[in-house]
């Protein structure tokens, strides 16, 4: 029997996250107060953010522990499979070795739950009683409402529209775990109400919902705000993906040439490959790692590196990272949790250094490497994810055509069963490829 | 760290099924054929089954090894998790232990994959090119079209009209994986275009779904029929799900009193009871089996034990069961996987010996039951699956109540991803309750 599945012994679960400005050549720049531009200051963070998280954003410590009750929590869905895909290697004739990560075993189904935990768990030892938050396609939504459940705190939910209407169901399941989800943007908030007097029929943007969300936190004392990716503290809690694949390789005897992530706000991505990235820095290996954007919001191969905001309304600090400008508005393609304009600071830094690499892909082709996929491995993976699984064939056929084993792995981060109406799309031949120009 | 999950070494993944029939006081009763009322000769199922498949049909063999291609494709998914539900067991104050395998891990969410796998494997080695079924609320569909896919076989869904309305994105699924999936009664056969002369709106049933696929797959060569339940060889296949849990109640150092499962045709309530019933008659355990099934379609608590269609038509052999006639017309409740009129012959016969137990839920309180159970745990559970989560949460209470430290083990068959519209509705109140009278 030929091994497909590289399971990690629950009791060697690493029980530390990994911070990569710890190695990095100099320190990543800071962000700066979006009113007087001057570094920001621990203290202009604390509307907003528990003191622990705003430690764990400017910290330059290596490693934080994962407190015991978080490890628990992991408990129900981690350590998460490693698989490798031999159907898919046979699939395409390829010599390349071909392994994924499957982040789509946690209960809310993707790898947001990582994070969501985290921080549902310091905030509520900070004893905050409510988090607002907003989602793209709905993956960091229902992580968010899922942990907030189990921590006994309230959970209140910005959806961009254009996902609110393509996956009604999502909010079926964030308010099955509890939470309250509405459309961004909406009147509830007066970002939103400005949003909808300037365009009734907006498709709304990450950056919309999230001056929603924040708003909404900083006008109560009982509130504070989660999100989902781009900060430091995000990627952070991610890399116990690439820790815990560290060790799976080692069960597969194996080691990844390249790496590969789907990039969006950039924390699936960087979950995976800054464990990998530290073992390039630190034990001379020589693993690629690439970022994959859609080819309709391609922040990190088409955007500039520059001071930008976070959201529309100008509320959150300013950040250097790859941006396509903070009011730009993505094509409603499928990948709706891919759909924000820049990338996380962290990871921008990490490109800006030369220490990994982008590419963007246009949907209907990410669609044909989720078809591919899911007939060959079974698993429907989230358009989303689809973005690594088609860079992964590529790196496989080139692979095939040079004849060399190449060994790769990505980072398969949620599944697809809230997607169906993309999957349509598709298979009907309606999906319009978006091109930025 | 408390343990919640018991994951078992797939070296120690048992690599045979379990036949109960081996282990009864008496052989089970034959079935009939539907034109002769005379047992049912090998031969006479030929035109719908592969040889090897008609041979596990009969077979009086305790013990049927598992083929190495099939315990490879299980690979993919299995061993499945045994959680303990530690979180459930607080909220309900129970002095009880709950465990539930969760078998929602495979690819197409359910624990239909288990003989979709083994029924496509024996097909494509008997050279057949092509399979028709059934499916009620497309898990079975969903499963058997991945299955296929793995075979390259060609796979033709007849899905029950009602569940096909309220779930249009496993139509999608299923083509997905390659399948073609239409509503059931539909104008391809010609049962179902008598289904449609007689009531133009009918919300369909297994009984006529079953029909058309069999009238299908009796009028072309190159076809066959695969029936995702009541069969020998399907609870056959299932017994996987039991043995496993064996292993895994040990792993946890416990054993179960009580042993639930939904049931509907009845093979993911069996394939998780039957090893446990084996062990009460072998080796002298007093493990409570109880089977629990919709207060709107209950043939174990209302219905009669006889020979009965297992289809509208009368094109099946006539089997011995519980049955509310093979005419019934279930309402349309949203555990469209349980609307079936009658049992599978095997588990009714276990139940006609006094060696189960059997009660009906109505779906308000299923529903309550999901809802609780994702709150605490996290996972989504089918409408179907939630009937033996509420039996488990009313086993709880009794605890409770008697102050008794009683261990109660159920099957969570599937996720409910695709059942978010039963939520939707059952969060706005609007869910009827139906009782059979």
């Amino acid at each position: 029997m030929e091994k497909t599945r590289f399971d990690l012994d629950p009791k060697r679960m690493p029980d530390r996250w990994y911070n990569i400005a710890a190695d990095l050549p100099k320190p990543p720049p800071p962000p700066l107060h979006p009113v007087t531009n001057e570094p920001l200051h621990p203290d202009d963070l604390r509307t907003l953010f528990a003191d622990s998280l705003i430690e764990q954003e400017l910290t330059m410590d290596r490693y934080v522990a994962i407190p015991g009750q978080v490890m628990d929590m992991y408990g129900m869905y981690r350590p998460s499979p490693l698989f490798r895909a031999r159907r898919l290697e046979k699939a395409l004739q390829t010599p390349a070795r071909i392994y994924y990560k499957y982040e789509g075993v946690s209960p809310p189904g993707s790898h947001k739950t990582n994070t969501a935990i985290a921080q549902a768990y310091y905030n509520a030892q900070a004893g905050v009683k409510r988090l607002t938050t907003e989602t793209g396609a709905g993956q960091w939504g229902c992580a968010l409402s899922f942990a907030c459940q189990l921590f006994d705190i309230e959970c209140r939910v910005y959806m961009v529209r254009v996902s609110f209407q393509q996956k009604p169901y999502r909010k079926t399941m964030m308010e099955t775990w509890g939470a309250k989800a509405s459309p961004s943007p909406g009147l509830d908030t007066e970002v939103g109400r400005q949003a909808l007097a300037l365009d009734p029929d907006t498709p709304g943007s990450l950056g919309i919902a999230i001056a929603e969300a924040v708003e909404d936190a900083a006008a109560r004392e009982d509130s504070k705000y989660a999100l989902g990716s781009v900060l430091n503290h995000v990627l952070l809690h991610q890399t116990i993906i690439g820790e815990e694949a560290l060790l799976q390789m080692e069960l597969a005897d194996d080691y990844p040439d390249v790496v590969i992530g789907c990039f969006g706000g950039g924390s699936n991505y960087a979950g995976l490959a800054f464990p990998f990235i530290r073992e390039n820095i630190r034990n001379n290996k020589g693993t690629r790692c690439v970022a994959v954007e859609p080819a309709a919001c391609p922040s990190l191969t088409c955007g500039n590196y520059e001071y930008d905001y976070g959201d529309t309304a100008k509320l959150t600090p300013l950040l250097k990272m790859f941006t396509l400008g903070y009011q730009f508005m993505p094509p409603g393609i499928h990948a709706g949790g891919l759909r924000y304009h820049g990338a996380a600071p962290l990871a921008s830094f990490v490109h800006s250094l030369g220490l990994m690499e982008a590419k963007a892909l246009p949907q209907n082709a990410v669609f044909a490497g989720a078809v591919m996929f899911t007939r060959n491995e079974g698993i429907l993976p989230a358009p989303e994810s689809a973005h690594a699984i088609q860079a992964a064939i590529d790196e496989a056929l080139d692979a095939r055509e040079k004849n060399e084993e190449r060994v790769i792995l990505f980072n398969l981060s949620g599944h697809g069963f809230f997607d169906l109406g993309a999957y349509q799309a598709y298979l009907a031949g309606e999906l319009e490829d978006y091109f930025h120009k």
